[in-house]
């Protein structure tokens, strides 16, 4: 790596940590000159402008994200396995963040951007397909393996997953608690247990 | 109502749009300046900073949120059928925004204020509280006229049910579509009539 993308790569992962924690808005280009030890031309050598560095921050993220879920099912072998580390990872973010910032970096972007970045929304609907599709994936694999109920409607359960565990991880944030994580990590699971998985 | 207050309302209700639309680091003060067609003086007349108008706004919101709970429930006579309104009332935020921007104001404050506003971060946190309370509140009656299981884990079915609706809200928020709302509204009114009613 030569010194140009060095410098380019350090800017991303400081500013894609910078927005994970105060969003779009909260962070100014001074902030990212701050954290990277940049002047202004230094970072314009690199990028057009805010919006760019913005782009590329979320897909840094974005990967670190699906780098966790890939972490943590590395050593799931069956879709039952497979489902249920699925769940540890979204915990995970709990206990050890994926950004600096906290939460679903993912997550965060949509609350963050929605009426106010059209491509960041744009973005941060994608990375939520990605993390539907992984879970409808799992749970196919599943069904054709003969051991989840044919019968369960898979967009369905993907969705409520994913609102769960997305929806725990901001009360989480906000009350500074990881009861609302492990309540929806253990029901979940339960659900798992008790509705997908064939008796 | 004098000049002054009408002045000081105006503001408030202006700024709790544009707070809940873009957040507080996407609304500055010309903002506000714009939407009230204020100058900067009108403005510091009724409020010491951009911190205490944002405190104040975000009050504005919550009632808000709590009068459509009012609105909604208003019909309902049994603990059963306030809490299918509680699930209408949420789901109610997708097609009726309660305040511009959409989604819930008390989520959206805690997304956006959880590393940067410890002030608003208090507020959306006793937000939530309130919201859980309100649920927990209706569950204790089901069961105290005996109409609930005794057995269900009040603290862990509200926190459950909030999470699911918030979190389908952003998904719905950031999809344009009602799919994820209507996805935790059905999953949310199932649970009730299978784990929370008795046979």
């Amino acid at each position: 790596m030569n010194k140009g993308s060095t410098t380019r790569e350090n800017i991303i992962v400081k500013s894609a940590e910078l927005f994970n924690t105060y969003g779009y808005h909260g962070c100014s280009l001074s902030d990212i000159m701050k954290a990277t030890q940049l002047q202004k031309g230094g970072i314009y050598n690199h990028f057009k402008n805010k919006d760019e560095i913005a782009v590329e921050a979320f897909d840094y993220n974005y990967t670190k994200v699906f780098k966790r879920f890939r972490e943590v099912l590395n050593e799931a072998k069956t879709p039952l396995e497979k489902l249920y580390k699925v769940v540890d990872a979204y915990a995970s973010f709990a206990e050890d963040p994926v950004v600096k910032g906290g939460g679903c970096p993912i997550f965060n972007t949509a609350m963050d951007a929605t009426n106010s970045h059209p491509e960041l929304k744009r973005k941060a609907r994608l990375g939520i397909d990605g993390l539907l599709t992984y879970i409808r994936i799992k749970l196919k694999d599943g069904i054709k393996e003969g051991v989840f109920k044919p019968s369960i409607d898979v967009d369905e359960v993907a969705s409520l997953f994913i609102m769960t565990l997305e929806g725990a991880l901001v009360m989480s944030r906000v009350s500074d608690s990881k009861k609302f994580v492990n309540t929806a990590a253990a029901f979940v699971k339960n659900y798992i247990k008790t509705n997908i998985v064939l008796e």
